[in-house]
């Protein structure tokens, strides 16, 4: 018999392992923030003791789901813009309120984003915004894990008065936190229309200097194709790749207008694509072909986008949008199976963040584990699992987030964020951002 | 001052009244099942007292949600065959099971889906099943409002061996439930596919004969239009008019593939149109022309259908996904407006029920409301209530559910189910399901 820190017993267990086992009463032995074992539950329970059980009987235990693409602290702008013509809900109630962001503003905000995404099952996510140094801090006090990164752009931002400082200010960024296993690094030119040549040439090198990933909006609509043709004379992803920027370091999110020879070659240069389904069937920017980059190979992961933009950080809702979005492309309803829609929203996802020890319940991976209470009506009778979670699961049924073997959030409480005072706390922001944006229209 | 039977409270009030009211800091007084009061809070305290009086502090109140077209009883078959061809589907997994289902099994699904509706915040739905009779005693002790029809076939169900018996049936439950408030019927032939032209114009007179609505699919999928041609000469919604089915009295779920001539046929009519993204999606049956309907003045309603093909019976998260769905139809984000989507899951359903008594929070109406926990994270901050309920919540943030002025659901309780028994009965019926299909394949 070994000792170990955490023992957890549960009916199913998805383990989103290399063959995509389930594991009927099973059971998950962690020490030191990983998984040491897992296995039926009679035969953890013959290997491993431990002063710390959960027995959670009729629950369902998996990986914490990785939400590939956000911009967490826009939960301040959740639901004060929805409805309008794109370029005025940007200039008329976005870009107001971005421009005049403070540091305690966006961390408020991002930790608003991590309280709601411990709260239906995410454990990680792929995030650009300003000042995100302050998001970093949210995410440090919340338990979550990050892969974050600055928006840069050619234009000033709250975070910086030029490029040149921007990039500076990755450097630091990257010396202050760089060691620690939770927040991880990014280099996040913002797009191809916010940005020039120089930049982006810039972001490639110091990303492959410091051997960061890199993470940038690409192809996102039409509109931006037009742009990008009349300023480069060329597609966005065929200038990102005259720029270097396609590679298995790369990971570009929605991705969604694009010529089949661009699919060839983000599958050709193993760039990660983050498919946002909710965002861009909200904000109408059409509907990313998602099932030739799978048939092609390309790592297609998911993400919710913003909270404005979406409306919600769930990333159980925007799975079953994912499979429904795609199957009525198609007009297939073999397409965007239950499984490969489970699998952008893990193992899929821990690729294209670089952490090979996320995504999945295995041995010697990180123990992020999300428990779903399978006694909810929605998911009763149980005769498919993986059906179940990504098409019946609300993501409300989640009781229980662990990230690295330490629980955040079980039962509706916080373990990490004194929530009543971040309610509170979100109540004075709403003024000041309503304030902002009547004082502009 | 009044007394009344119950006084409720809350931070928010969406009436979904004639102008669309919202009241910050209100009250609702109920008194006999109905609502006597709608006003702000202070209105309300000083004109009415109760023994009865719910603070619901940080809430929001509003008309239980409408759905306009499920087949309850599906529970069943929830999840037992997705992302399969139509054919396959239906043949090998969902026949099979039906062909063999008894009234006990009939009642525990619904009985299952009414848990599941209260849970999310329905609080009236439109049924079509199979021995209809046995999902009337679920709603009965559930509590839930139905309208319901017994499905109507050319070939036998287990409810009967032939349409003449079937027909016969629906009388008999009229003069059965005949009076009761909140279990009420039509007359459904199922589609234009499973019937034949005299079972349709029978239908029809049998609904003016007892003055019912009448309910069916049609105008699905492609291939009904299709075989409808074949068959009749004339697409489904040309067929269903020759034989003087559309009027007011009539909602036909799905309405997909139509021409803009057959949408100028359902507007002149006062047809009904029970619209199911979720399902047609997931079925990849197409995208309503829902705007174009809306626009021409037809009564557009809101479902999720049956839980064999959404895999959830969650309004909240319907409503979303009928926003999404629309604004990429038609590539414009302004489509589809929260507020028009909230009133396609309220008050047009209750248009559609024929039930004018419902889907508003006004004086005189019954009292059939939920209260929305604004404290949920996603919930957070609060700029537009109705962008909140629409593109934020998803259903597990309702803490209370009532129908009459009766509550059903509080806080994690259900105040008239066995729901500890439901689960374990749940279990018992995966198996007998799963056999069933075994055998089959």
């Amino acid at each position: 018999m070994q000792s170990c820190d955490t023992l957890l017993f549960a009916e199913i267990i998805v383990t989103q392992n290399e063959s995509r086992s389930i594991i009927y009463n099973g059971g998950i032995a962690v020490s030191e923030g990983k998984i040491v074992c897992v296995d039926t539950a009679d035969a953890v329970r013959s290997q491993y003791t431990s002063e710390n059980t959960m027995e959670l009987g009729n629950s369902l235990l998996m990986p914490g789901l990785i939400n590939s693409h956000t911009h967490a602290a826009m939960t301040l702008l959740r639901g004060v813009a929805d409805d309008l013509p794109l370029m005025d809900w940007l200039n008329d109630h976005i870009f107001p309120v971005e421009q005049n962001l403070t540091a305690e503003q966006v961390e408020l905000g991002a930790l608003l984003a991590c309280a709601e995404m411990t709260r239906y099952g995410t454990t990680s996510f792929c995030d650009m915004y300003l000042i995100e140094d302050a998001t970093y801090k949210a995410v440090d006090q919340s338990g979550l894990r990050v892969l974050g990164g600055e928006g840069l752009f050619v234009f000033p931002s709250p975070a910086y008065p030029d490029f040149e400082t921007g990039i500076k200010l990755v450097r630091e960024m990257e010396a202050k936190w760089r060691g620690n296993a939770r927040i991880r690094q990014a280099v996040m030119p913002h797009a191809v229309y916010t940005t020039t040549p120089e930049i982006l040439t810039t972001c490639r090198e110091v990303a492959e200097e410091l051997d960061l990933p890199l993470h940038i909006h690409l192809a996102e609509t039409p509109a931006e194709t037009k742009a990008c043709l009349e300023s480069f004379g060329k597609r966005p992803v065929e200038y990102a790749h005259s720029l270097g920027l396609l590679s298995e370091r790369t990971t570009v999110a929605h991705a969604v207008d694009l010529t089949d020879d661009e699919i060839s070659l983000l599958a050709e240069t193993g760039t990660n694509v983050a498919h946002n389904p909710e965002s861009n069937m909200k904000l109408a920017s059409g509907m990313a072909p998602i099932q030739k980059m799978l048939a092609k190979g390309v790592n297609v992961t998911l993400g919710t986008d913003g909270a404005a933009s979406n409306n919600a950080l769930n990333m159980f809702t925007e799975m079953a949008s994912c499979a429904f979005m795609h199957k009525v492309q198609l007009l297939d309803p073999t397409a965007a199976t239950a499984q490969s829609v489970l699998d952008m929203a893990t193992c899929n996802g821990a690729r294209s963040m670089g952490q090979a020890d996320l995504g999945s319940l295995v041995e010697g991976k990180q123990a992020d584990i999300i428990a779903i209470d399978l006694t909810q009506p929605n998911l009763l009778p149980m005769h498919n699992p993986v059906s179940q979670l990504v098409y019946a699961t609300n993501g409300a049924e989640v009781h229980m987030s662990m990230v690295a073997g330490e629980v955040l959030y079980q039962d509706g409480k916080y373990l990490k964020i004194d929530y009543p005072a971040l309610i509170e706390a979100a109540k004075d922001v709403a003024k000041w951002v309503q304030k902002k944006i009547q004082k502009r229209s």
